[in-house]
């Protein structure tokens, strides 16, 4: 839950761009990664002061500066106003709460995302708010720690793949989308895991424990989807944005990307149609164990209680000596054998009507 | 309910345009507040009476006059005259059954909202009309009582903070919003809580009780809906329309505030799927619970009901003098014992029989 | 029922444009009254024959006719022909079962309505076709029956209240609309009361009896938003038309009556996310009881037939002479007692284990 | 079923234009009527050949011919070469799976309906395709069988009717289509009598065969809905078309039709809504039914099973003899009364608590 | 489930284009069959390799080349490399999780969809990517094993059907949709009879492993769905391509084939309501089966347990002898056969009972 709604309330009443870090504190220090590269040279370092990016402003390179740790606001606040950021890009970055959302300005555009992982521990979704600021041969990124699904982009400058070191800040900003997208379809083959297992408990043997767990899916479903569902609206507004900073060669890679997104908005849809679905499994299966409680309920109690009565009425304590009207089977020879054969016509009786209705 | 549906009946059959006073007589006396500033100076005053108010209608600095209290419609009617309002938008005003609208006309706008709040003893929603209208160098807002979530709205031009200060009243207008916003978040997070601590309980302890507090929740977001629904259009009308009155640099505050309401509204519909899936686990854990009834009921009459046919044979009166064939078992040297022995295979049988079908 | 689908079988296979009234005849003879005003004048009187009708079309002043009672068809199609109406408009205006409509024309529009009240005895809803034609200087309006929500209307012109009676035509039609319009909103809170009312007595005492009102409520819903949905075509159509009747002064007014509309709207569409909601209480308020009736008749056999096992056991005849081990209780000083102590015990037993299941 | 999805594996696999007949054979041999009239004379005759019908192209009356039964595809291809017909067209034709659609084309257009009616027998929708091609001065018809809902368009033919006579064959497709929808109503009122006759069965008397009844008309509006919901864009498209062929005299005549296929669409959509509500009632019916049987066994059970256990107390055999601490109820004077009294207390106590509860 | 989400992992952190086999290998070796023809000659032949493609690019026939087969990636590189396609292109030839999509390039165009196909052997539908590069003068399918539902096209072009042969390689696109899309409504017959199938036992004798299909059924037409959606925006956007390849004739089929893949989308659609009202019945059916055994319990149980009661009380030992007061019964000359009429007045009272109630 409290991934759904971040406490919001320490922004609140503040001014409109106060830079205020909202969320929590997943790292100690913040950790800044820089890679500058341009078609021929590569340079990858860790610096530990903000002051140390501002030389790659400058710099005709592509830089790519990546801030993991949002809790230090100053430094937030240095970089940007050293990059000239709008103050309330700022504060959407700080805001680990923000939804997904592109805004464009004269020299850049800005994308906050949500970067969905598979807890390894509890099999479970979690979400780290990661936005960035394209410049002109810069790219600003900012997670929430260290540790992220950016490594394949990575490994791909390093080992100076053609087309991410000859290309400039718009395609590198491409690339970390599609890498967030990447992540979202591993996220999705664990829920689809998930949902297959579930579904073969359901058939085989259901139980309390599995609404939990469909409730769950369910929520986090619909977590997934508030996560993605404004892709469509970023990618798509990215593909459509009138700039210098897109490239038409990058646009084709753009469009593909809006597919994938689709897909996994798509597929996050069917998901929940199918999660909905289980639980008409999960409801109908508990309706069918009580059906078959009542069914060994009904049958021997309804065996068993008129024989009941038939013992009670042998056992009846009538003066057979006043009358020979009272109770004369007491004295027959077979009276015992009798009682005995009219029990079993009645238990059998019973077994047929119980087989005929298909209860055995 | 009454929330929901104010008594408009007061207002039927009048003539449009008649200001009438629709809803809940909230406070005893129209209290009016009056904040003029400028770049360099602040003044800050509670007036007695409407005239009170007339000449900073003239003056070149900002100001932000507050009415708290609509039912004295005749001063409501006196400033609407003054200020130059139309009728309806004066009847609009007074009819705190409004919804959230945006009326632009030639020298300025009209806005209505809903002021949402948590009543701290309830714990529940409680909803306020709050509509001003924005002139070139005025704001009129009118409250249906003291108190509110303005009070940072206050604070900050108190403080001189210079982007408050040193703007017109378009920012004002657009930071009254944002701050009603802002208090949209405090009662999502409200209910966030609520939702988690009734999803706690019905997985520990599910009652009937649990079963009105999810009606009310859902009732209150069918509400609350209502009230941010037509947010969306309110800023975004806000943020095209074209007016002097509207800076440029303000629209990009409008801008982030749509966002901003986008999310209310994403987040309300996403607390809307919570609750519906509460309903699905409430509903099925009553049901869990009648199936445990009927087992233990099952268990116990499945086991004692043939036992007791069976010491009911036993206690048959046949006469056993009459003939060796009538109950023999009686006069055996351990009939009792096997009598015991035979109840308890019956008894173990099931036992066996109910743990095989996990019933125990 | 029969409200939602008229009888329109009468109509059928016939000639478009052919009048024929479809309904059902609520009043004994056609009712036509006249008003007629200009700004300093006003003239009101009932007349018998439609042909008294005629002069007022030539005169320079505003005139209101209003006909009660469609049945008379050949007196709509004679005051038709000399108003110079449509056939197709005709038809509309005589079938009752018309969905609410706006058609525009050379020199004038048409406007059909239902005008829905609350039958004082019944507590439910009743609609009525109310349908009017707005020529250049006249207006022509159609009702079921006498008697309407137009009184106040007719108030304000002999009251001479300035707006109504120095505007013209459009400004009337304008009027009209907002009189059916005030008339929902009536509508509205008696449903409004009625769900606050069927609420309480859900949560305090639910019956089967609950269940037909809601099923009434839903109907009612379902028929109200069929007639209310229309509206906001209807209006917004009238407000974008472009016609010189239309003054520009009325289109404000206009545009205050679409919100009115969509209130409406919304208000229907929020009644029955309500209703439905009580449907989901009374469902699961019904699975409470048989929950509760199913403890009781688990506790009662639950503790009831082990121990009538138990007497049954002390009721055997077992022969105690044949061996000392047959029923040896039967003959100790305190077996009857013991036998008491074990009862209190399993029945003491019990009921704590029912005390901690909550079911006591 | 059968009727929702016609066999369409007949034109699988076929080049697209080839005509072929998908459906059920309704009538033995094709059969062609003609209808030649103008604004002075009229001709009607039945013709067992196609090729008696060419001679009516060149004539400059209105020809209508009509076509009954589609399995003789040689005559449709021959009648649609001489007539200058599209093959896709002529393929649609005979294809009685078709969706209905408007085709137009350079020298008229093409219309695909489904003529719907009650069986009388079996009081069920049937449904049957009527399609038609619409030229300069000729309309050709085809359906499925002989008779159908258009014989009041033929009556007022031949009536001379002013209006269908003296009008082209724009006019002469108006009135078919008007034919086709005014039979819809017809459908509509028997499924609201349907409607109306289960819900009174259900708050009366509901069983599970209503079950059924429900899922047939489920069925059925499903299939409507889907006859139905495209004529608004054909009839909608009929209207926008730009052709000679349509005058505005008829334009007006379609804007008409267009408000009658909304209705029926609104009427089918509010039908399905109820139609759901239905199934609630009886849900909750079997709910209420399967409480008020429980309520008769608890009552029941939990009265005597106690009693029982009492009777079985004092038919234990303790020996009275060995100790007076045994069963000294027995040897009293009214230990038989007591009992009774005993047992009329438990019976009537559990009689006022059931009281109480309200299950009496 | 498996089909759901293809196993994305492969191409995630790969550099976009990368062509990678997304999908479960399903034939050996890549299979290629070459058809290439002019209106007066046609060559058809399987070749080895990939190289012997080639020669077909240049000449001015129509080329067809259908590759089976999609695991050997360097294949597919190859060919992209020749004939110029985008390796964003060939990355979704690859992938056989595409989504179903249209990309329109420079020289031709590039669709992606899902042949349909109902598995002989469970009788559930199987899926195949099935992509294909129009170009100029030739088209390169590619599918993932041998064996489509492409056969009659190439039967037709064998045959030398005018319209194929005659006709440039737009039109032969459109017949390979085409036949795609006649694939669906084979599948959608299968479905039909399923569910018919499904009724039909639900009504006649529901079981739980009806719960099953039903879900099963959901869940193929899920996927269905989701595999059919697309079509619509393929083939609308394929028919207002603005591209030279299309030719004008082959417009009037594409609209035509959009036609039957909305039909397509129809029936999915109504087959869903169908199954979720199948659902329905299912759930009824069991609470009315639960009703049937709760209803033979309680008549059973209503009439015994009374009875034993009453059994149980002439089973007691008052001490007739201390007192006439005790049990007098016990010695009346006709007791027991006072008992017995006492027992069928009773049983026959709750006889009458139950036959009112209509529970017998």
């Amino acid at each position: 839950m409290t991934r759904l709604i971040k406490k919001l309330s320490k922004t609140r009443g503040l001014m409109p761009g106060t830079v205020v870090f909202v969320g929590e504190k997943k790292v100690d220090k913040t950790h800044i990664r820089i890679i500058d590269y341009n078609a021929t040279e590569i340079e990858e370092k860790t610096v530990s002061s903000i002051e140390e990016c501002f030389p790659f402003k400058e710099k005709p390179t592509i830089t790519w500066i990546n801030i993991d740790g949002l809790h230090e606001v100053d430094q937030i606040e240095r970089i940007g106003r050293y990059f000239d950021i709008h103050p309330l890009i700022l504060e959407d970055i700080a805001n680990t709460g923000q939804r997904p959302k592109l805004d464009s300005f004269d020299h850049g555009f800005f994308i906050a995302l949500k970067m969905l992982t598979i807890n390894p521990e509890s099999n479970k979704i979690q979400s780290e708010q990661f936005s960035f600021v394209v410049g002109n041969n810069f790219v600003l990124s900012f997670q929430e720690k260290i540790g992220d699904v950016l490594e394949p982009v990575r490994e791909r400058i390093r080992k100076s793949v053609p087309r991410v070191r000859f290309m400039d800040s718009d395609y590198l900003a491409y690339t970390l989308v599609d890498a967030v997208v990447d992540g979202y379809f591993t996220v999705l083959e664990t829920m689809s895991e998930r949902i297959e297992a579930i579904e073969t408990q359901l058939i085989k043997d259901p139980g309390p424990e599995n609404l939990e767990t469909i409730y769950e899916m369910k929520r986090e479903l619909i977590y997934m989807r508030k996560a993605v569902w404004p892709l469509r609206e970023v990618i798509g507004g990215l593909e459509r944005v009138e700039s210098e900073f897109i490239h038409d060669s990058t646009r084709v890679y753009l469009r593909d990307l809006y597919e994938h997104a689709i897909q996994v908005i798509d597929t996050v849809e069917t998901f929940r149609d199918m999660v909905s679905g289980l639980l008409d499994i999960y409801l109908s299966s508990v309706s069918n164990k009580m059906n078959e409680v009542m069914k060994v309920l009904t049958i021997i109690a309804t065996i068993f209680i008129p024989l009941g009565f038939l013992a009670g009425v042998y056992g009846m304590n009538f003066d057979t000596s006043a009358s020979t009207w009272n109770l004369p089977e007491l004295g027959m020879r077979y009276g015992y054998l009798l009682f005995w054969a009219l029990a079993l016509l009645i238990g059998g009786g019973l077994f047929v009507f119980f087989k005929r209705k298909k209860w055995l």
